[in-house]
């Protein structure tokens, strides 16, 4: 991450997921593929049931534990298939094919999530929120359902929850792909937290399960045995093999959290990035940001500039400059930086910088 | 791979897999994770949509392409799951609830994968073998079934196919973990082959679909979008983020294997390796293999010794020699030495000169 190119110029990369690492973290797996942990073996070649990939999952599952303070009553799963596919997942594990599931939708990534568990139970959108995650009072719920889901940061929209929803009786799912582990988290709120690790956790090939306990019943109706929660909380993750290098890798992300101060302190060095971002946006009537002041991502900054041709022109200037990966999402356009916990400030401060450059250009 | 150990004695990767790579290519990855084709980012940074991933994505299929001799009519799917995931989705993909599936069961996975398309399709075991694939002409197959399925290797019993089914109008389906690549391959004969990557095309988090089109329909029924064959077809396996690091690492293993003279090559060194155990373990009557010998797995050679005591011992004798990973499989026992394409021919000799010594001792 925010490598030296060849001329004198750093480069940043604010790609939406993948994303940047720490060169900490990228070091130490250049170490582990060739000597894993003293075993002499690269960790591309442990087995994934003998004794020291077991050591690597318990560590970052304690190290993850340890950060966002996790109740004893959760059990955490490192799985595959992205959120995406958990999309289909969940459905089919916390509910049955006649049962209600609450999607609360408030842009892409919750849409998509909605669209794909209806095609598992039955689904009801409780409140839409365009610019805004729509207020808790407006959410038309339901008793007896099965769940009810949001997505806390919508990566491709710009948009975030800065706060949440009161848990009820039916249980509070969400998708934190982008946001899980950028701010302390009152875990205790949720029935289940799941995750792509490709953005604040590492690369991807990961999604990580956050589920308290008593939402698991076996059998799970639909989803393959891989995909069972239960049965993979019962087996340690490893009902088939695991991705064993991104667990790896997982796990050094989580340690280089807890070296530079846990949460609240990430969550202020976030916060700031936001703010310096925000404020070049706001400045001088050029850029918009299409999302209202309280609900804007502190990850992923989302904006317009005036006509397309001119987010062409900045999007191939700031590449020019090492400002990479900017481009929004293919389905809404315009311009994101994603800021998540590795992207250092000076990234965030070289491109407000060059934001105040390019509009008084 | 091979590491020497800090004492002279080289140390060999019997693993099932995660299993042994080539030292050449986990320099290749040890590279790409600081800097991936002179980008400046690292492999794990780059953006899945972008033209750098996309050049390795592509440079990947051609290789597997090139070795395979792949006819244009089949199309290339990196997904993830694993092969246990895939059961599931083969199914899916392949059949209509009210289909029937033919399986042909020969061991531990064959008769997983079966329970587990069960599920989704209707199923039908059409012949059993436990020493040897059942003889054709015994299968009591039947026209308009979905398709017809079996398990060219099993990794936990070490029986391997070295005969191929004939096609018929009934569409051959075949997993090929342990195999793929360890052979040259008739693809004409199949419908669809999958595989997990982490014994012979790298590291754990990525399986290998590789599917005539004419079988491709969309919408695929029970399957989550990203694991609709059709769908990620149709967008080069980018429905969502694709495990990205693991692609890089599939690609390195092909061109290693291109470097190796190829699937004949390859083929050859693969026969020599297993010549020497089998040679080891019909030596003295003390060794058993419960395989027939005409369908003795190349790759996972399986074997016991008189007493389970005398197996404890021989596994801690062998991994005090630097002789790795030789468990069998916990649902089978006994001992597995795992033979793909990366372990060098030394690592069969070292093992049966071990086994020579044991017996006589």
């Amino acid at each position: 991450m925010a490598k030296s190119s060849s001329s004198a110029a750093p480069r940043y990369n604010f790609a939406s997921g993948p994303a940047a690492l720490p060169s900490e973290v990228l070091a130490e797996g250049q170490e582990a593929l060739t000597d894993c942990l003293g075993t002499g073996l690269s960790i591309l070649e442990l087995p994934f049931s003998g004794p020291d990939f077991t050591r690597i999952l318990t560590a970052a599952e304690q190290s993850l534990r340890h950060l966002l303070r996790l109740p004893e009553t959760y059990r955490v799963l490192f799985l595959q298939g992205g959120a995406s596919a958990h999309f289909a997942y969940v459905a089919q594990n916390l509910a049955a094919p006649a049962d209600c599931a609450e999607y609360v939708v408030t842009g892409l990534w919750s849409r998509r999530a909605a669209a794909e568990a209806a095609r598992y139970c039955r689904v009801r959108v409780v409140a839409e929120g365009r610019d805004a995650p729509p207020p808790e009072a407006v959410w038309d719920r339901a008793p007896g359902s099965a769940y009810c889901h949001i997505t806390t940061n919508e990566t491709a929209d710009g948009l975030q929850y800065h706060w949440l929803p009161a848990a009820g009786d039916v249980p509070l799912v969400a998708d934190m792909s982008a946001d899980l582990l950028t701010r302390p988290l009152e875990v205790e709120r949720f029935g289940l937290i799941y995750a792509s690790a490709q953005k604040n956790l590492g690369i991807a090939g990961l999604t990580l399960v956050i589920v308290r306990q008593d939402l698991l019943h076996r059998p799970c109706a639909g989803a393959p045995a891989v995909f069972d929660y239960a049965r993979q909380a019962e087996n340690r993750s490893k009902v088939n093999t695991p991705p064993t290098f991104a667990i790896f890798m997982a796990g050094a992300m989580l340690r280089w959290m807890e070296r530079r101060g846990g949460l609240e302190a990430l969550a202020e060095e976030n916060r700031r990035k936001a703010e310096v971002l925000y404020g070049a946006i706001d400045r001088g009537g050029y850029y918009s940001c299409p999302v209202a002041a309280g609900s804007r991502s502190l990850v992923n900054v989302c904006f317009r500039l005036p006509t397309p041709d001119l987010e062409a022109r900045f999007l191939a200037e700031a590449a020019g400059r090492g400002l990479l990966n900017l481009q929004g999402h293919p389905a809404v356009g315009g311009i994101r930086a994603s800021l998540y916990n590795p992207l250092p400030g000076e990234a965030a401060e070289a491109l407000a910088a060059f934001m105040d450059r390019f509009r008084r250009s």
